[in-house]
């Protein structure tokens, strides 16, 4: 019997769904599962596909062609920790690990070392694009040793989502954690593009007085322009639907409170730590928490008044387009941020990322996927060393353009007492990066004062400390 | 020879002068410190006061009545580990170790536990006041074993700073890590202080085009009133200091990048893994970063171009008192957003934190004291359980009366184009924490159409997946 090019650890969803998509490009496919019942169902479920099933790690192990390479989509955290430590005694140096879960990199960053210790190949990968993709092609971003990467690569371009140019939304990001990094830093920004889209429709809905019907036709026009994406396209989509137990708008029928899984939370937590500013994104993470915080937001409603209703002065159809720019503007703000971190990160963990890459494959696959992310990907080709975003000349030229509609449009939610934290949060970020002058030096003064921690000067350098009393 | 109640360990500028204000007590203080230089620097230059030095730790241990109080003042981190293991077998069951570094809260959870196992105690407190209050009297935030605290509580309460009403700034504050939990919200919410008063210095600048001698003036005057607080009276002062050098106002020389010793940024960290909304603090601490970035803001300020200057509409007197209620009004709602994670932290940690006694004792000594700590202290003695500050009616009050003029200097800075992270974050928290309905129904939406998340009912409980496309 021949042995397989690549095997699959865990069978839930995501690892089923990923062994499918393999086998659909042509390989027959080893599948594990520590609990037989899910390997059973699948090959009960698909008998005619080149599933190999196998019901011990030995065999599954013994199974695959040398090298091997073996797609681990289990939990993430201890379970992955305890498959690696069960796979290890029976792999030999040269063997792929891949970690397709949603691990934090710091882990892939302690694994990748600790298993090449023993001369195994270890990559962590970002896969997104939910169930869905992950059966007919996500977009994938793995980290590890580049050799390693080079032997899955074929397999993995195969089965990636391909943008509308057709490039499979594949590619090395790096050493060791870089792939779930990019991951992470991906989840964070559809945390901010998500909640970018729910205070749009806070306008519109509040401000504007907008119907679902009227909603849901200004997300299908606006999906036809710059802000084409498959955020914009469900949005539009989601206005449509009616409830099929009250016939009401589904929409309307849906509590208010926003889970999460705590990516976007990573993601915040770290550029702390990277010292990188991520306010939109975090303002996006909080806004959840404090959506979920519905008894007291409904006591809250009853004490606390906002200002009173004022109709909107001007015509309704220009207010729509000042939101329209808002949203793209402030989604403009968010990468900015976002590939900020990503920069920050590479020279902190030494990854030497290519951010023009980590957006073309961002074009197809993952939920954030957007015609405007060709223009980071465009940015970047012209100028590698980027420092931010907003410095590339189309990008300028939208924020020349786009920020008068923002200020607008903050300014008549606050009016309005509409929440509208990141959109507020962009402008400000967009003030003070532009500022040359900020009013840090008071920070600098107070702290000097209270705490002897002196200063820098503007005139020469060195630190300082003055006898303030 | 006698023996002394109380030992220091660390005799850098915080454990000398601790260590010399207990000693002004009317007690002798044992002192130790790891490289014997400190020591005889400190004998040689207080020669008259009651210091035993030490300089091996045996006969720092030796010196000390039973069971022996140890003063730790090293380090955080791997110093302050280190020091606990060379004193640990020198102790004896009941002996008592006093971290009063600036240590992680986690850290102390962990080595309070550790140590419980052989019997000894440990306790964590927070030092807040700098090395002024050190010596003259911090406010001082212990946590760890009660009996163990109460065996150290007449020295602490003699050391400690005195309100106005002359009550001690010192109180036990819980088990374990609450103390150090309670120092370090203490600092995030200085964080958010410090930042609140930065952008009202630039909108009085840059919207209403106040001079240095103005702004003093206007800060002496706002420090009469509810504002009444340490870090507004030093910020009035600030403003008539000049430069020796120069001749010109000291705070115009110095350099806009403002530093931070990562405190704040764990506060952040903490409220994203506790789910307790922190947006205003955490701006503030991306506010510093981003003040770091100073080249980059040069550049970008060549570049990205604002809006155009326009002269204040209406009188000068009344948006001078529109910001002063701004920032009484954001500093109320950033501590309703640091007491809250205070309440998350104490039911998550199992800590019954007593909000009410934790800013009575922030009311002298710490950087953060103010006036207005009272109206907090009331609060919590009106209703114990009060989830959320602004639910209080002075608070409530204050939100009704001062709402209008935060949404105008918040409006007048976005046109402007003065970046009000802080103020712009403060009204978004207030007008989402008031909204029975969010728009996050659409992020549940969203979530259920891409991933299968599910979403909750307005209707009925339960867990619902709807069918989108």
């Amino acid at each position: 019997m021949g042995k397989q090019a690549i095997g699959v650890v865990g069978l839930a969803v995501m690892g089923r769904n990923l062994a499918l998509n393999i086998e659909s490009r042509g390989h027959a496919v080893s599948v594990y599962n520590r609990s037989r019942v899910k390997t059973d169902e699948l090959i009960a479920e698909y008998p005619d596909r080149k599933l190999v099933p196998a019901f011990t790690l030995e065999e599954f192990v013994d199974s695959l062609e040398k090298p091997r390479r073996i797609l681990l989509m289990v939990k993430a955290g201890e379970p992955t920790d305890a498959t690696i430590a069960s796979l290890k005694p029976l792999l030999e140096p040269g063997d792929i690990l891949i970690d397709g879960g949603n691990t934090h990199f710091t882990d892939t960053i302690r694994r990748n070392q600790e298993l090449a210790k023993a001369g195994l190949h270890f990559i962590g990968t970002g896969v997104s694009g939910g169930e869905e993709g992950a059966l007919k092609g996500p977009s994938i971003m793995p980290g590890g040793q580049r050799d390693a990467y080079d032997l899955v690569a074929p397999i993995l371009t195969e089965i990636a989502a391909k943008a509308p140019d057709g490039e499979p939304c594949v590619a090395y990001m790096g050493p060791d954690g870089a792939g779930h990094f990019v991951k992470m830093v991906h989840n964070g920004i559809e945390y901010g593009d998500m909640q970018l889209i729910a205070e749009s429709y806070a306008v519109l809905k509040q401000v504007v007085g907008l119907s679902n019907d009227e909603l849901g036709k200004v997300y299908t026009e606006w999906n036809q322009g710059e802000l084409d994406s498959y955020l914009i396209e469900i949005t539009s989509k989601i206005f449509g639907k009616k409830d099929d137990e009250t016939g009401k708008d589904l929409v309307d029928v849906i509590l208010d409170r926003a889970a999460q899984k705590g990516t976007g939370k990573w993601t915040s937590q770290n550029a702390l730590d990277l010292g990188a500013p991520l306010p939109l994104i975090t303002e996006a993470v909080f806004a959840r928490v404090l959506s979920s915080l519905k008894t007291q937001r409904v006591a809250a409603s009853k004490v606390l008044e906002g200002p009173q209703a004022k109709p909107l002065a001007g015509s309704k159809e220009a207010f729509v387009e000042a939101v329209r720019r808002a949203l793209y503007f402030s989604k403009v703000i968010s990468y900015a941020q976002g590939f900020a971190q990503l920069r920050a990160a590479s020279e902190e963990y030494k990854w030497d990322l290519d951010y023009g890459t980590i957006a073309k494959i961002f074009r197809a696959g993952c939920i954030i996927r957007a015609r405007f992310l060709q223009k980071i990907t465009d940015a970047y080709a012209q100028d590698k060393a980027l420092a931010n975003l907003l410095l590339d000349p189309y990008f300028r030229d939208i924020a020349k353009n786009y920020q008068a509609a923002l200020r607008e449009v903050v300014v008549a939610a606050i009016n309005a007492g509409v929440p509208v934290p990141a959109f507020s949060s962009a402008i400000a970020y967009f003030d003070a990066y532009r500022s040359e002058r900020l009013p840090a030096n008071l920070v600098q003064a107070q702290r000097d004062f209270f705490g002897a921690h002196t200063f820098e000067r503007i005139d020469k350098p060195g630190s300082f400390h003055a006898q303030w009393n």
